[in-house]
């Protein structure tokens, strides 16, 4: 059997014509190598004046899903439901997909993962996770085997963007937040990237195409920026560290993967010290290539429409996510029996629970803020929500996921001169 | 006309089991989802006892070439030449082919792009090029159009180490390059390294996939680490910079292409510069996706192997380089009119010419040596070679290509006063 040289000429229809859409639709206009070619284009207000021939626009989204020659959709929209009715019902008509909608695709990826194999239709969605960075092709295509150890990701550029603010040009995170919402990196209600929303999407998805893992994302250990304090931004800076919102998964010693999004406190040696503004950046170990990492904009209409332009390369030449370790392995399961080396910070030690900590390493008090270094289970931040409260702030620390931790518990009475055991989580 | 599902299954003819073939062969026996197996292994030296079964191996080239079910060679081998005889026969008869030898692919793209376009066979060498990076693959995919505007990379992770142990651990070159040969990241000949070879081997493969541009190694101009002198790594340090040998090309704006390999003060703004010791770091900029960074391990045999495998995996859903530049576009021409913002350092003043130079910007001399930092046109470095010879160094300036230089020629006579014209380059 030979190798065939074959290829497919795409007809699209494409939903959604805001930054990402017009971008996409004049570089395929410029780039007739690609063999390419939007037939129509379908919005949600026909009024609205466009750079673009009138009668190529549709209000009607039967008009391409119906649409016999249109063999691939591209669905560039921001209404998550929206989006999900568009996709499923384009891949129960066999028609190949691309998609950006990173919350739609992480809740409903078992369901589309079986319309693709029940209906023989690809779908792709390079675009989703860190735009025009390749990670997901990059894992779909590695790493079948056993040979994964981690990925540790900067998915978020609103919040790295705030980061960068409080840590390179010194100012609070409220002025950081204002002025991230100022220069556009931020959504005027920034709850879904501020709180870590977005990254535990992006995380999910990657889970999937890394390991084979399909967990909803609300099911996965999270939060975001929104309660770091002044204070532990002078406290990471003492200690030469900056503090990155990171979305990590590790293979544990037992073949389990420890998976969450969480801020961390990131040393100069690291990659992800130097992402910095609206990048994104993503460190990849594994045992044939090593430590691998990948930069670039993580969102924006250029970045992801790159993103969406190669995915459409790839589905001119067949190509689809098999999802491997879903199919040809056993996944492994999500670990939940791992330590993490952690930072909780409070105006009020009383505050901070550290009863359930297994070990306190450090602890220090001011006028301002009171903040311990301790070891804690995995299981203390997922059966209780002290953690999330405003006024606490919680910041794992470098190589923070202990795997081989023996605690002492002797170490518990110790505790009790914190005044601990009036606390109730 | 849908997208359909197909793959092939590849039956692997391999030369060469080394570190890399023997890495591959493992982790091919330990991936059945891949649907890839190595049927017959051809080596130099038969009598070497091997991991794996007596009868998978020959001596005999012709087995594996005449062998109708093989449909894929892969060679990895050291000898170019050897290589080059094995890939076009492979073509030839119709096989898809991968290879990682650098040398061999640089010198004769021209006619191995033929080859693959009259017998239909792919030909695919994504470990050529920083081995576990996927750059050929991006670069192939991505920028079809006018939208790259530079690449520059570390490519070279022997002189890279050397660098970064002057830099880091404050040794000399000489003592940097024993420690690499030691752990075995120089060749004991450390020429095709150090003196920048490999990397204009790389740097020729990237501009083809880049911009369609075809142009043999030789043609290229380039120099390496060889001249760099304690001086150097000292004023770089009260810089802030460090030295980094990159490859890079860059599209100016007559649209032709500036292309070459010279040390290079770094800034610490640069992603390049913390790529240290082995590594290899790729920067691409670009109109769509801004700028990217892909970072790993450019050399050894592990990340060689998963470039290799990163091919396989594309063989099997009948992916190929398309060579779209080069095809369906004309490709942009080499630029040869343009400066470069160059530091010369040499025992003695009067042998660096500095009437080649439009301008001069800095110039300090001390017991030790002599240095300046001035503005020269590209011609006067491929019209001498000068800037070659043992004593003399040559480092490019941060955005040291200068596109919009308006040479001052009143500024000559004032250069006088060095003496230059008692210099005959």
């Amino acid at each position: 059997m030979s190798i065939q040289n074959q290829h497919t000429q795409l007809t699209i229809g494409l939903f959604g014509f805001g930054v990402v859409g017009e971008g996409l639709y004049k570089t395929l206009e410029q780039t007739p190598g690609l063999q390419a070619q939007i037939k129509k284009v379908c919005i949600k207000h026909g009024d609205k004046p466009r750079n673009a021939p009138y009668d190529l626009f549709t209000t009607n989204a039967s008009e391409l899903l119906n649409d016999q020659e249109i063999n691939v959709i591209v669905e560039l929209i921001d209404d998550a439901d929206a989006a999900y009715r568009i996709v499923t019902t384009a891949l129960k008509r066999k028609k190949a997909v691309v998609s950006a909608n990173k919350k739609m695709i992480a809740e409903h990826i078992a369901e589309l993962i079986l319309l693709q194999e029940t209906y023989g239709a690809p779908f792709l969605y390079e675009a989703a996770c860190c735009a025009s960075i390749p990670v997901i092709r990059n894992l779909e295509e590695y790493y079948d085997n056993d040979l994964l150890h981690s990925i540790s990701g900067i998915v978020n550029g609103s919040t790295n963007y705030i980061l960068t603010r409080v840590f390179d040009d010194k100012i609070g995170f409220d002025a950081a937040l204002q002025q991230a919402q100022a220069e556009g990196f931020a959504e005027s209600n920034p709850a879904l990237d501020v709180e870590g929303t977005d990254a535990v999407n992006k995380l999910s998805i990657l889970l999937t195409h890394a390991y084979g893992i399909i967990v909803p994302p609300g099911e996965i250990l999270h939060t975001g920026i929104q309660n770091l304090s002044a204070s532990d931004a002078i406290y990471a800076k003492e200690k030469g560290y900056v503090i990155k919102l990171v979305a990590q998964c590790r293979k544990l010693n037992n073949g389990a993967i420890a998976s969450f999004v969480l801020p961390q406190y990131i040393t100069n040696g690291n990659q992800l010290y130097n992402v910095k503004n609206e990048y994104n950046g993503v460190v990849i170990e594994s045992n044939l290539a090593d430590k691998q990492f990948f930069y670039g904009k993580g969102a924006g209409g250029f970045p992801t429409a790159s993103a969406v332009l190669s995915d459409l390369s790839a589905l001119r030449y067949n190509y689809r996510y098999e999802y491997k370790k879903l199919k040809f392995q056993t996944p492994p399961k999500q670990a939940d029996d791992f330590y993490l080396q952690l930072g909780v910070s409070a105006a009020e030690i009383a505050t901070i629970p550290v009863h359930l900590f297994d070990q306190i390493l450090e602890w220090s008090s001011d006028e301002h803020s009171s903040r311990i270094k301790g070891i804690i289970h995995y299981s203390k931040l997922t059966e209780t929500n002290w953690w999330k409260q405003a006024g606490i702030s919680v910041i794992l620390y470098p190589d923070g996921i202990l795997d081989n931790f023996e605690p002492k518990y002797a170490s518990i009475k110790e505790r009790k001169i914190y005044g601990s055991e009036t606390f109730v989580s």
